[in-house]
């Protein structure tokens, strides 16, 4: 692992590392908050997955979460969202598929299989590596993300409620197998038969029977991808019709930036902290 | 005034707006924060100058100043370090002087003169705009900045105690006259007789007469330009001498960046509140 920057910050430190990720078969850069701690203690991790077109940075620069991982004695992490290098196949016009559009899935098919596995390495390789490296514990994990990443902590939280305790999200795709920016996505890095979707969907998820505790999702009601991307009244359903606890906060007038990110972070991490202990 | 964006954050709006400024002889882009406020009440004004190579938007991204200044009821306006434009003569290879170093002052000197003007843009062009558009309160105005930003705020208090009720800093830049990256800076934009670079100096100003009531100052231990930039023992030194008041809180560990800035920001912001009511 190799540092690129540790910069004090509201007490503790916030980082930018880079290593080679087995699973996506190139080097990757993620960012870890680590607050102030007693020697020798062990802090909650919360995962943060990002959005389209976003990396590690976006969150760190304008998420204003340290503030709150500092108070709270939570370690924060920000993977990048999608394999990145001159190797690694991209289309790089469209936004909505390839580089900085993972998907947090792992891809079957040539040519993306061989690089974009980003669900084993948000499981496997960073866990991994992280627990090296900062004083994390690991019984003690949650996961959130906006839009694309609320999606995916969405996902990996229903498909591993032993690894993740708590799960959140800002203004998550709710069912991207119906959604006009995910579907072709999904197509390319899964194929054609939707039946192979359903594990990457997380309204799908629910009806074929993954639980979770609880969610909590804030959601903006001038976000322009509301009505054709976001739909978060699908996960209201399917949550209602599974029994899973969901508690969705429509924000009257916020759109779908890091305005409204920032705005719901310190509830968002102070809710997490609640219940990680 | 053209409006570039504007996004509910923090309750309030963050807006980025574009006008051609006559003192700087060209279009100039700047953020303002308006927090959430009862109808027809006006807020108190905090100015925030940024430092060298910045623009309004570092400040607006990293700045973590939403939150606090929502809280308190602060309108926050971030102008940018300079004027910029195919006509504005710069010295694009060099950071320290140009485009993006502005140094609050009001060039003399050709080919300069005609558009390093920011002085009287932030005392007149700016203040005049932002009161017809928003609801500032002109009798609580208070000043700040980050680096050259924060000299800047230095001098500019001194000089207009009437107009700035309140002054802190990040980091400031105490002694431009001296400083390495600060003295060719000056000669350039105000010619080589150096007692008019006096008016821009905020320990010569303190020297030559000036007063205010009290300066706030965080400065970071581990900030690189600690010893042959910024120098906040000269400030420390003129304020003793001339009565000052100045609280200055040397930070341990904490470096130049946003990271130190973002760290103390509520801080600065509720210090202002508390005195301009």
């Amino acid at each position: 692992m190799e540092t690129l920057s540790a910069q004090k910050s509201h007490g503790g430190v916030q980082g930018v590392y880079r290593h080679v990720s087995v699973s996506c078969a190139c080097p990757m850069t993620f960012a870890v908050y680590v607050p102030p701690l007693p020697e020798n203690k062990k802090a909650p991790v919360l995962w943060y997955l990002s959005g389209l077109t976003c990396t590690h940075a976006n969150v760190m620069d304008k998420g204003e979460y340290r503030a709150a991982a500092a108070k709270y004695g939570i370690i924060l992490v920000a993977p990048d969202t999608s394999p990145r290098g001159e190797n690694v196949p991209d289309e790089p016009d469209n936004w909505q598929f390839g580089c900085g559009a993972g998907f947090y899935l792992d891809a079957t098919q040539p040519p993306f299989a061989s690089h974009y596995r980003m669900e084993s390495y948000i499981l496997d390789d960073l866990p991994a590596l992280v627990a090296a490296h900062f004083p994390v514990d690991p019984t003690r994990q949650g996961i959130f993300g906006h839009s694309m990443g609320g999606h995916g902590a969405l996902t990996l939280a229903l498909k591993h409620p032993d690894r993740f305790k708590t799960c959140s999200a800002f203004a998550p795709i709710t069912q991207p197998m119906t959604a006009d920016w995910s579907k072709g996505a999904l197509a390319k890095y899964l194929g054609s038969d939707e039946a192979s979707w359903r594990a990457y969907d997380a309204t799908a998820l629910i009806e074929d029977g993954k639980r979770f505790p609880e969610f909590l999702v804030d959601q903006g009601t001038a976000d322009p991808f509301l009505d054709n991307g976001l739909r978060p009244w699908l996960l209201e359903e399917a949550c209602a019709k599974a029994n899973i606890p969901l508690t969705l906060n429509m924000r009257e007038g916020y759109d779908h930036s890091y305005h409204f990110v920032s705005t719901f972070m310190a509830e968002h991490v102070a809710w997490h902290a609640a219940r990680l202990g």
